[in-house]
């Protein structure tokens, strides 16, 4: 389905690698035993401790003319070799807080521009994977105010940045990534794990589990 | 505040790696260039192509004597050196299926036994961090079907496995994982992504973002 391919893939050792590296920890379990644990991490970490964010962006109309919606994005991701449907995200630059990397990113990946009227809302500092890498990041609520009618803006790609928006009903989320899904494409742990969360609170809301 | 805690770290190169490796890859991309991408990658996965799986466990009273309520585990985790709240979760084992997997390490990190009677719901295979490694899982929905008292059973752990578990009303899921960041403890990013869609679905169905 992607346009875009994996060629070849070869070892890689950390004097070769730019980007990540592999580590060997020394640790004293909670027993007073001496273990060993291997773990993945990225070199890129900035002083703000944070390797990434991700925005939740809650747009919505003025004049309610439309249901309360989220922007996804469609980007192909070597290490799966598929177009993965993630929401905006990105690296934390150096000197750069969570929350301006997050209205960043979701400006130049969907054009969306955050309401700053209204307090983005961050997360703690949360890890990805913590039994393969010490990845960390924030998810970022933000919101972005349109008139009567769910505009979609043209983003600020670098060039070579391939990424597809889409708008999406929050009421709708689960549905649509499970369509994904069955379209081919792959979805993000995390994003899918907030449209769980969403669509579990809806159906007890709605008296299911009784 | 972990009894268990780092003492050294040092490199690591893919020969000396048991359990996680680096790889180049090189591939294609939309515009026809060839480039390339470091990843990370589990050694371990098995012909069922899904490395691991969490569990979001219902649990719930037959007399309706309690809220709604999950199960969720601290556990030591070496790369971030810090006890991770996380749902209950493991790696997918040879010739099993991914909610086998689920419902066994639900039994065996917190005691509670799936009710077989109500199917459990699969997410499709998802990616937790499709930027920096192929790893991916399914979380998996079980049943836990209780009289009218909220039991606490007695886990089934490993030797050298030391995980507290904790039973959270899924109302105050987001709050409490918000608290457990407050007093010293790191979230797992996918617990806490459910949790932030569980709040939002709550929130906009009382009227906020209106």
């Amino acid at each position: 389905m992607p346009a875009a391919k994996v060629t070849s893939e070869e070892p890689l050792n950390n004097n070769d690698a730019k980007w990540i590296r592999l580590k060997k920890i020394h640790y004293t379990d909670q027993d007073g035993k001496q273990r060993l644990w291997e773990c993945a991490e990225r070199t890129t970490r900035k002083e703000s401790g944070i390797d990434a964010v991700a925005v939740l962006a809650v747009l919505r109309s003025k004049t309610k003319a439309f249901p309360i919606s989220t922007v996804i994005i469609e980007q192909y991701r070597p290490p799966l070799d598929n177009i993965i449907i993630e929401l905006p995200a990105g690296l934390v630059d150096a000197g750069e807080t969570p929350e301006a990397a997050a209205i960043r990113e979701l400006k130049e990946e969907t054009g969306y521009i955050a309401d700053m009227s209204i307090e983005p809302e961050s997360s703690p500092i949360i890890v990805s994977d913590p039994g393969m890498t010490n990845a960390n990041m924030k998810l970022v609520v933000v919101s972005v105010l349109l008139e009567d009618k769910l505009e979609t803006p043209t983003p600020h790609l670098d060039v070579g940045e391939h990424i597809i928006t889409r708008v999406v009903e929050l009421d709708k989320l689960d549905a649509e990534l499970k369509a994904y899904d069955n379209k081919g494409f792959t979805v993000d742990a995390r994003l899918s794990h907030f449209a769980a969360g969403y669509e579990m609170a809806r159906r007890i809301s709605k008296g299911a589990f009784m």
